[in-house]
């Protein structure tokens, strides 16, 4: 069980995002090492003397990263050897080091004297070599209990737990197993009902373990499972992701990274059809999220912005009436835009969006995140109305991916009654595999 | 002094980078708070009872985020109350809320029985409305310590943050003094060149403080002063920007949350100006960045996605010669684009992308990563060519923040010269005040 111990004020201010910890956690939880406290402490020695007592206690490996560089504020060393009982000492070939590389890069410097700081090292540790900056890393393992102090700037902490840390875990405690898990994204289906689908499944679980979080646009059901290596690891989650799916017939489904956009891409792909988009209140990030996938140039033809009324009329060719009767915010102008696209771009298939971002602009009736969409095909066309939460940017990303996400459902639905588009066969449409 | 405690197994296992904590944390400094520690813990009850234990044994103030919802996995309250000693009780007003929230969105849902969990409330908590979402927060003070739960979605967090926990904490502690940072965000200047100009500042400051942080298309300069109120610490702060933008002339700069978008907005509004897009590479992202901005109705008029080249010929008028001579990745097709764009939607100014995002389909003299944007105006053409970094959606990214930015240079360039657009006294294209 590992503790991570993050130090460094601008973390307690929010002034910058804790990339270092997500990094460690992915890698560490991957090597088989489960990391159980994340921690962020300021630079206050009092303070973080405290955190490393209490990590040291209740876990048997301890990873602090920053506060080893050649200032004042960098004391996590100084720190870290008090707790663990040890001096620091002097390294005369790491002061070697340390000097080449900034005269290497910094001709012009001088060495200030405190970069000696950067020199000391607790007795009895190896030093971890920082290929990416000055100041190395530490690993003192003493009385069962290890600390390893990583340098603060990301692109150093990785070059350091990759090229050093990673092999002397290795060395120290040997292989620790493999941990694979899964990812299957549900797009149709609520939290709560997919809890009481497979709740049963959950409960009766500890390897493969099944846990789920609603996410913007769909809920993730993660499946984890921990053995000797990545083989058998697999060889837990993979039945019990076909068991899942077999309680959530008809539903929509992706499995790990792959986003609905890319599972768009794919069937549209296998099925030779052309896509486009009109988008009111989305502004363009629809064509934005379908071309996030590589080779979308293969199926997306465009997305026509039309963020005013008169470029509705204009560009997409939808009625001055409909606008003046039931407003550019309703089910008729949805319609009217996604089959204005599906003409213009001459697509198979067209999606439109039309709402009201926010936060102004809102009423009782036609609230800041109703978004009408519309998708128009060769089966014709069907508008849905949602009311999303959410700031205005948030509204836009909820919206963009449902009408990506309707778009692909279409297809999905209606492939299977009209020949010459599919059929069910193809897998389509139901709680499928990435193939 | 305040400790913020995240808990959730996806960020142990390195899934998603904690946005919660960074937000809190930012928030509580503002309003005067030292966040002393942040720790993470999963959804497992003994250890979170021993975190929250020793919480509550070196801070005043616990807040913490996730694990409100209704699955087994929820566990956070339930664990908060057997700390603070005390039952939890079933609340009938909020079971309404979460009832009436989930009727009004999903009609087709069934209550499952699981939702009662999110009524129960620590007994002589203050329950925290949630305006985004179904689970309430809560507030319990007692014994002079204050343990706060808030839900674990970003929006739903902020929301309840924002609109309760801050009252909240005025009425039981008043006013704790006040930080305030200013943040100058300089896009066309290097770090190098920004710190050269600005060192000796840097380095006699104490209180306001100056740092400098390279981010993806600009630098970002962040001046904090801390005093007694928002007044006094502002009055610390605005001369020092004053005296750093005299320090800057005719460099574009944006202030504190101002995205280069939203300064668009602002000089286009201004001067009663409108905008379009033609956009191929970045597949809509141009539209959906000024669309960000909340009134930009008021002056952007759509974005034309025309990812293949015959919708560049048909919606945007591109000529075919240009396409077969220069091909779609070229200076003279983001030209064409630009100008096709102005004539579609009757736009004062146009900005076009084409390029190539990659990871596929560069050449040695295309690179993946070159894009050429476009600005088509009363004052004739520009076309910029970039080669940009990173992955494809980096790549996408980057131009359309790029894209953006071209425009609103293009205007601070060309008012200056032509009247009836404007005149340096309107405070464009210099380091200029938000207003």
């Amino acid at each position: 069980m590992v503790e991570l111990v993050t130090t460094g004020s601008e973390l307690l201010l929010g002034e910058i995002i804790n990339e270092n910890v997500r990094y460690l956690s992915q890698q560490l939880n991957q090597m088989g090492y489960s990391v159980v406290y994340q921690t962020t402490v300021g630079d206050n020695p009092a303070r973080m003397e405290s955190v490393l007592r209490t990590a040291l206690a209740r876990t048997d490996i301890v990873i602090t990263t920053g506060g080893l560089g050649p200032t004042q504020g960098d004391m996590t060393k100084l720190v870290g050897a008090e707790v663990m009982e040890v001096p620091l000492v002097f390294r005369e070939d790491v002061m070697q080091t340390v000097t080449s590389w900034i005269k290497l890069r910094h001709p012009e410097r001088d060495l200030t004297g405190n970069q000696r700081r950067q020199a000391m090292i607790p007795e009895g540790a190896e030093v971890l070599e920082n290929g990416a900056g000055t100041a190395p890393g530490t690993a003192l393992y003493k009385g069962g209990k290890l600390l390893i102090h990583l340098p603060g700037p990301p692109a150093e902490m990785r070059w350091v737990f990759d090229y050093r840390v990673k092999p002397y875990l290795q060395r120290l405690f040997g292989s620790q197993g493999y941990i694979y898990s899964s990812y299957m994204k549900i797009y149709d289906m609520g939290e709560a009902r997919i809890e009481d689908t497979i709740m049963d499944l959950v409960k009766e679980q500890s390897n493969p373990t099944i846990a789920m979080y609603a996410r913007i646009g769909f809920v993730e059901v993660r499946i984890t499972a921990k053995a000797a290596d990545e083989q058998a690891a697999k060889a837990l989650v993979l039945p019990m992701r076909e068991k899942l799916c077999s309680r959530l017939p008809n539903v929509i489904v992706t499995y790990d990274d792959e986003s609905v956009a890319a599972a768009l891409g794919r069937v549209l792909l296998k099925k030779g059809l052309t896509v486009s988009g009109a988008e009111s209140c989305t502004g363009g990030l629809v064509g934005s999220y379908i071309t996030d996938i590589a080779g979308s140039s293969a199926y997306f033809l465009g997305s026509a912005g039309t963020y005013q009324d008169r470029v509705k009329v204009s560009v997409l060719g939808v009625s001055e009436e409909t606008l003046r009767l039931y407003t550019a915010v309703s089910e008729e102008t949805a319609a009217e835009m996604a089959r204005g696209s599906r003409v213009l771009y001459h697509s198979d298939i067209a999606v439109s969006t039309t709402g009201i971002a926010g936060p102004d602009g809102g009423t009782a009736e036609k609230p800041a995140g109703l978004v009408y969409i519309g998708v128009d095909g060769p089966w014709g066309t069907t508008v849905h109305k949602n009311i999303f939460p959410g700031n205005r940017i948030e509204v836009k990303e909820r919206a963009a991916m449902k009408a990506v996400f309707y778009v692909l459902r279409s297809i999905c639905r209606n492939i299977r009654k009209e020949e010459p588009y599919g059929s069910e066969a193809d897998g389509i449409g139901k709680c499928h595999e990435k193939n």
